[in-house]
């Protein structure tokens, strides 16, 4: 059994897994990022505490994973950056080994979602897969070989910062053109006001949101293009080609089984994901070339727990 | 020991390696691929059965491995194209085992490229390391964990083919926007065309071409840049900023140890280099951010040979 923590911005949670991906219960406490990394890491310390007492007298917990929302370096444990968090060099693994003697991996929040999809929704049954998560910005986790992907460095499965174009505005890691800033939700409601305000075109928009501008989310973008809006459906369009693109380049350089794509966004279903398959048919190396199937991710509850969990099983198995 | 053959549009080259990249001996023969396919793997059984025969008697040869310039599936052994020699579908692996009672293993020739710079001039130190080849077209090797990637259907690591803006001209794949249409000598020379004739700008290149547009390479737009001629100039700062784009999209998917660039164009030095490092920095995932090595590769002669020969050491030993 594993003690998989999502420390997240809100919350820390922090439940214990089976080795099938079952939780078998979970506990959470508020962050409080303002408190500091001391305090907040004694609060991850205590939940590994409690989680161990609850536990049944036969569990053998043999690993305990976290999912962080930024970097850490694979080597070290050490934490180099959550930004929203506001850590930087924090070695979050030495804090946490000084109280807890089992063996830690930390991991990034969407690299653990990921683990979560290929290990329980999609039953282990890929090697070499790769799920991109659409949501207020853009993440990515990697699988090669079984392994989990994080980098020399701790900084790979960046997906959501691959350069795929001329951006409109800067990203928030201070750079242009990444991918999060066409096809995250930020990203999508940027452009929709930036086409309102720019141009005279009539939108289903200005409806769905009651005239307040403010309130476009990503969910009305793609019910006003569904229902035929021609600005929201050029919202989409744009989105649907640098994902695209972005799912080409990870196909040209990793070639994996699978892409899928998770986050908020993705519950736009087959409407978006046929756009995407047949953006990237037309992208592909070349006519007829073999390419990884594209498909909406299906694991839906507690993925940050459940997937720091499996994460700490994979590296412990690797 | 291992046995390694450069398949090539113009000669199938074979030798006999040991395990540090050490080549005893080569023997070649003309490709003459319009004999077809089946000649062609003919001549390469007869030079693994010479190279066998000439081999020390106690020299235990365990595997073979073959550079193609092209992709084949890894799980079958299958060249699904080499464009060059007319090949598709073509069971290579299968067609070679029936005569030759060895492991065979088959690889992207810019992979085996990859293979020898990383083991044999970077004595094998690093696990996870990208080469980045600048030649007519460009290649790429992906090293993770010590195993060269080809991906799920042998696609993978086509660097070249990772989109990176909008190209003046369509790839040879069929599409555009390739890394290959901006980085290979075919794209700057392109561009330097493209500019000459466009523009009015007086150039170096009309003097060291002798006026024959059709003569300029790459070498003379590097030598007319580095002479401080603006053209040229102009004609470089692209290359590096798309190259740039390239390894920052390879950092943040893979984020590697280090990156090597190879091929022709990497004949350029210092002068290309630093330009790339510079660019490549301002693109960073975030300032500050670790970022993986940036060099020119030193492997130089037989990189078709040995790079093969240790694609199957490695291949056998993981």
């Amino acid at each position: 059994m594993y003690i998989g923590i999502d420390l997240g911005g809100t919350n820390i949670a922090a439940g214990l897994v089976d080795a099938k991906g079952r939780m078998l219960f979970k506990h959470s406490v508020p962050t409080d990022s303002k408190r500091g990394a001391l305090a907040v890491i004694e609060s991850m310390i205590e939940l590994v505490k409690t989680i161990r007492k609850s536990a049944p007298v036969d569990a053998e917990i043999t690993g305990v994973g976290i999912g962080i929302p930024g970097i850490a370096d694979p080597s070290t444990g050490v934490v180099l950056a959550c930004v929203n968090l506001g850590w930087f060099d924090v070695p979050l693994k030495d804090m946490m080994s000084q109280s807890i003697d089992l063996p830690i991996y930390i991991g990034n929040d969407a690299t653990v979602a990921a683990v979560a999809e290929f290990e329980v929704a999609q039953k282990g049954q890929y090697k070499d897969a790769v799920m991109i998560t659409l949501g207020t910005g853009v993440g990515g986790g990697v699988m090669v070989g079984g392994h989990m992907l994080s980098g020399h460095h701790g900084i790979g499965s960046e997906i959501g910062h691959m350069k795929v174009g001329e951006g409109l505005y800067t990203c928030g890691c201070g750079g242009n053109g990444c991918l999060e800033t066409f096809c995250s939700s930020t990203a999508i409601i940027h452009f929709a006001k930036h086409l309102m305000t720019t141009t005279n075109q009539r939108t289903l928009l200005t409806e769905l949101s009651d005239g307040q501008m403010e309130a476009i989310d990503g969910a009305m973008i793609f019910k006003a293009a569904r229902a035929g809006d021609a600005l929201a459906q050029m919202v989409v369009d744009r989105m649907v080609k640098y994902l695209s693109i972005g799912i080409i380049n990870v196909v040209s350089l990793l070639d994996p089984q699978a892409v899928f794509i998770g986050g908020g966004l993705s519950g736009a279903g087959d409407y978006f994901l046929d756009k995407v398959k047949e953006t990237v048919e037309t992208l592909k190396y070349f006519k007829g070339s073999p390419c990884a199937s594209i498909e909406i991710a299906q694991f839906k509850n507690d993925a940050g727990i459940i997937g720091a969990a499996l994460f700490a099983k994979l590296e412990q198995t690797q």
